[in-house]
């Protein structure tokens, strides 16, 4: 079989795929990714990793696309090409659940415990102490609004148990009126949600409002959940404990971007679901699934272009 | 009967203090401790706070103190005082454990997902993004190892059960023959040992150098367990994945200090144990132990100045 690999591998990495693919025609991508496809591409019944979208509709030969990450919102924009082709998509779900859990915990505790001030004071030589004391919290008790109920809220879910927060979850399709008295006494609140049409600036002018001066705001779910600008208005005036944005509108930000000089804000660019064995693990991820597609049993993680999720 | 407070409170905390106590007689301190004592402390029978060591042998009154503290190391040194004139010292034993762990708890994940390096990154308006993914870590199967077995090791131990780390305890009677090995491969070592003539620089040269570089040091116990000296080199050489110090040997950090620039250290200049309701929640353990006190039961955390906990 003809599989085009079109993730950035160590070498390492690329060596695990080859002893396990021996019996197999394997064309490593450049990741130089032009308009036209790339002719090895054309060959390919199989890739892994994120080409293109505008490359499927070029090839007669792809079935079936196992991409390196969650999100899949760029394809859904050409799902014509995939459904008249038929094209298998399978992602990465749940993959960084772990990773972007751990992240909002680092963010969460940062803020509780003044991390991010003592990182700053330490470049400067600053020495506060005593009075910071009366600016720390602890997350015992607090009130925590899920946006979402997948795989990171409910992995955050299991850390928190210990510290008996009170907490809800808010779905897509839950009404405003619903959750806008929640939102206002929300002390924690975590946006986990898909990047769809119907989440796309939830977070808008009238919500972030609606926050209170003690909330911390987390984003691990797409940029366009949140209207920034309002966001940068709140955060620069002091009315926010904190935010904390895994993913922003702009990637990577320029440095004009209002949000590099908000105050109390942790900027994590997109980090969130990264660590050091993530790509091995993938490469292993691909492997299985591979198995499975070969034996005509069910892949892992099949996802619908046109549901968003 | 005459009590003398010398804490510094803000007007409700002396509020609560007033009207629990209204059949009693009592002192603010103005907390500007002088070598002789000051005359109303002379006065009182019982104390709230930490007056200085020297006046308890120029009083012929006092019966008990309430520190409002944990440690008690500078209270030791005068202990002859202490045990001519059979007084009672009760200490804040417990009071700062959650607080403590969750400062540690935010150091531990500040460091595995690079919030620490997110901070400056943000200061700079620098964007790295993807590549610092393959640095980042996640706390799942780490190998801890625990100095100290008392109510804030316990606490992180609570927390941390989640996400299956493998762990053991070491204490201050512990022969290093039994741990030098078990140092070489943990991957946290956190230490909250009391200071006592044991544990003062039991993290010396041999102990500090058998660190992995993938470990992080923690020193949330007192300054002087560790010789800060062979830490910085460590730090400095990067032959350390971090360290996080809420206690050092000076405090106030100089602006000449060498720690003040070492990569990958977090500072929280001895604020872990603080939090917003700190001050309110010390007097309602006042309130409640002088009750105890009155009533002749026997009141919470009898210290021992001579054994040092």
């Amino acid at each position: 079989m003809n599989i085009y690999i079109a993730c950035e591998l160590s070498n390492l990495e690329k060596k695990i795929i080859k002893n396990n693919l021996k019996k197999h025609n394997l064309y490593f991508s450049k990741l130089k990714f032009k308009k036209n496809a790339d002719n090895n591409f054309l060959k390919c019944e199989i890739v892994f990793g994120n080409i293109p979208p505008d490359w499927v509709k070029q090839s007669s030969k792809i079935k079936w696309i196992q991409l390196e990450s969650t999100g899949f919102a760029e394809y859904s924009n050409v799902k014509k090409n995939f459904l008249n082709k038929e094209v298998i998509i399978t992602n990465l779900k749940s993959f960084f659940a772990r990773q972007v859990a751990q992240t909002v915990m680092a963010g969460i505790f940062s803020i509780y415990r003044g991390l991010d001030n003592f990182t700053l004071l330490k470049k400067e030589k600053i020495w506060i102490g005593d009075p910071m004391r009366a600016k720390l919290e602890i997350l015992n008790d607090k009130k925590i609004l899920f946006f979402g109920k997948g795989s990171i809220n409910k992995e955050i879910a299991k850390y928190i148990k210990i510290f008996n927060c009170k907490y809800s979850y808010i779905n897509s399709n839950s009404k405003k009126s619903s959750y806008i008295n929640m939102i206002k006494k929300a002390e924690i609140v975590i946006c986990a949600l898909p990047g769809t049409t119907k989440t796309k600036m939830l977070f808008n002018k009238e919500l972030i409002n609606n926050l209170s001066k003690q909330t911390i705001l987390i984003n691990v779910g797409r940029g366009n959940l949140i209207n920034e600008k309002y966001l940068i208005k709140k955060l620069k005036s002091n009315s926010l404990k904190g935010a904390i944005l895994d993913v922003t509108a702009e990637e990577p930000l320029r440095k004009n971007n209002p949000l590099w000089s908000c105050p109390n804000l942790i900027l994590t660019q997109h980090t969130g679901g990264g660590y050091k064995d993530e790509m091995v693990n993938k490469v292993n991820f691909f492997l299985v699934n591979f198995q499975k597609y070969l034996k005509k049993n069910k892949v892992l993680n099949k996802i619908n272009p046109l549901k968003g999720y």
